[in-house]
């Protein structure tokens, strides 16, 4: 018995059979640029999901926090991310654990993308902005400052 | 803050900072050759675990089934799989759904190394391994006889 979808081909431009390109948010729901969504496992059996997640050069994911994890390894390209008040160069097969109610964000550098997979609880809550205050305070620090602003070294 | 263990390097010949390579199952427990275990994400918080599967060239995981489904997706090299009744060539980042109580088995070719990851639910029963009359009632199709010699394209 050969049924479809247990085995779905890697495809050129960072695509997967059978699996749409989904956008990031509802556009004007959150800050965020030049990113697509791409739901690779997401099945009742499973806990989790599997998420890829891509960024075109310059783009970045939104700045949030939640009570759940994220699971990431980096699947391809460059970027640096934010997770607390830590910015680090990432690259292809990097792993980061943003831990719960901890600010994060990734961005892609300037001159390459940064691809990554994201396995996070399939029941989980919403993510959470930053107030004014909160987004002031994490620029007291220099180097996130330097990282919002797009200007961290990748 | 800097907290340890947020962002773990990928290191050289598929390892990762903070994570230690173990062996794939006790030896003698099943039938397996040449492959090793890393345990990517493996936290309280999160459902699902994220392990990292590396087989050397020639090398085979266990002909196993569940309860519980595997979500891989294949990070290097190339190989073949059985699902079910269903042999596949399988290269870097396609994805593989073994659903409920299906046999399966990972091969990597007699030339490149297989390296994948699979992500489980954290609570999950045991494999099972097959009968012999389970064994010849696989081995009644050619093709999965074929991949079960390791004589199987990939």
């Amino acid at each position: 018995m050969v049924e479809a979808g247990r085995i779905r081909r890697f495809l050129e431009g960072f695509r997967w059979e059978d699996v749409e390109p989904r956008p990031y948010k509802e556009e004007g729901s959150a800050p965020f640029k030049a990113i697509s969504r791409q739901a690779l496992f997401c099945d009742r059996a499973l806990a989790c999901e599997l998420r890829f997640f891509d960024i075109e050069p310059g783009g970045y994911s939104t700045l949030e926090r939640h009570e759940h994890v994220h699971a990431v390894m980096i699947l391809r390209g460059r970027g640096a991310c934010l997770v607390g008040r830590e910015v680090r160069a990432v690259a292809a097969h990097d792993l980061v654990t943003v831990p719960p109610m901890t600010w994060h964000q990734f961005r892609a550098a300037a001159d390459a993308p940064l691809g990554f997979l994201c396995m996070v609880n399939a029941v989980r809550d919403r993510p959470q902005l930053p107030s004014e205050g909160e987004l002031r305070e994490l620029e007291s620090d220099p180097k996130v400052a330097a990282f919002l602003r797009g200007a961290a070294k990748a």
